[in-house]
């Protein structure tokens, strides 16, 4: 039986959703504290991650109100690190297969998330420049993804890894709130959404229908938020060159 | 029972030596295959890893020469995902402690490795310059190391994933085979062997003491190649310059 596990986290944060979505898929009873990343609350860093990044889990101790963390708490940060904490403390919820090669792919299938996606992604995001490395890592992807299904073919903490880079890389393609000239997320998204990326937008169906991303994903507060924080990376890029 | 491991691996690299060492300490049943770094097989990229690097492991399938590999077996590449494999393999080896928060702190070790130590080393090994940010990374891994013992107390992947980046930096280090200033490797050594870094100093003993350390690393074979490999290193970083 999991001891008491509170979740600081901010919604518009991918790394943080990661976790959430884990929690939500083990049906994990857990506290929620929204940490404001523009306005961080003072007691953050010292007490809970001293990177002062979210997410993190402060784990067991006391009972305590979370923006009064107590120190008998264990402390755990990075999101990757936390998805396969929440895998095993979980078992029941089958987060990574038992089967060692499934769990090898899981966790392979993670990595080239790493390294190919989101570095290529905010790359593109902040910095503007071509989409062609950000469409390669997306190939990466939709090559190692079974003929259907989730990336090992069960719902995995590979699959929560990915969602919500891919469901807000979509948003700022939408709304074209991105470094890159005005009107190519109108563009990359006509990219992404032809037969090129048939399977990765079946997939992404998939992770989007799935229980645990629908309670965790405030589409119009995440699109809100990006306008409001990265509606000047055109201008910022601009400036730069 | 695992099925076949076949280990394609190579002396110098850090990467495939991890692997190594969370085998010999599960006494796995393996075959170990030598690829030629500067000269790889024509079959090893399409076959085995299309990366092209090492380690990957062969698993399963036929019992096949090694250089013929079969495509019944599945291929499992990249060092940090294969640590993950074999301690899934061996669950009686304990590579990975059954507390769920000592596996994250093992974990967060690892991550640590990689954000904080592998990329500071190669960039004072392979570009000379400061390396205070190298000793930085040291430093958040010796504050992550509790009082005595390994890691996270007992051996882990968290050793296995650093033992070989610290033991061939000191071997580079000793023989002053780096793009630094000639002489700085003496600098350097000292550094790392005053009071500022003891605690790291005993962890590093203990990593070398440890059979699975002795039984995989071949000292004077490393020292030789890199020699060989990188003895340029100096002079292409001040042809940069």
């Amino acid at each position: 039986m999991p001891e008491q596990i509170t979740l600081y986290t901010a919604k518009i944060c991918p790394y943080a959703h990661r976790v959430e979505l884990a929690l939500e898929e083990a049906k994990a009873k857990y506290t929620r504290y929204e940490i404001d990343l523009t306005n961080k609350p003072v007691w953050y860093a010292p007490e809970v991650n001293p990177a002062s990044k979210v997410p993190a889990i402060a784990y067991g101790g006391p009972l305590v109100p979370a923006d009064q963390p107590s120190p008998e708490s264990v402390k755990i940060a990075e999101s990757l690190v936390l998805l396969e904490f929440v895998a095993d403390l979980f078992p029941e919820a089958h987060l990574l297969p038992s089967n060692p090669v499934l769990r090898a792919k899981a966790r392979f299938f993670i990595d080239a998330i790493s390294t190919k996606v989101t570095g290529t992604w905010y790359s593109f995001f902040r910095k503007g420049g071509s989409p062609d490395e950000f469409f390669t890592g997306l190939e990466v992807i939709q090559a190692l993804l079974p003929p259907s299904g989730f990336a090992v073919g069960e719902y995995s903490i590979a699959d929560a890894a990915i969602a919500p880079f891919l469901a807000r890389a979509w948003v700022n393609l939408e709304n074209d709130t991105g470094a890159w000239k005005e009107g190519d997320g109108a563009t990359v998204l006509a990219t992404l959404q032809s037969a090129r990326f048939a399977r990765l937008n079946q997939y992404i169906q998939d992770l989007e229908a799935r229980p645990n991303f629908k309670a965790t994903f405030d589409k119009e507060y995440i699109a809100e938020s990006f306008k409001r924080r990265f509606g000047n990376l055109r201008a910022q890029a601009q400036n730069q060159q």
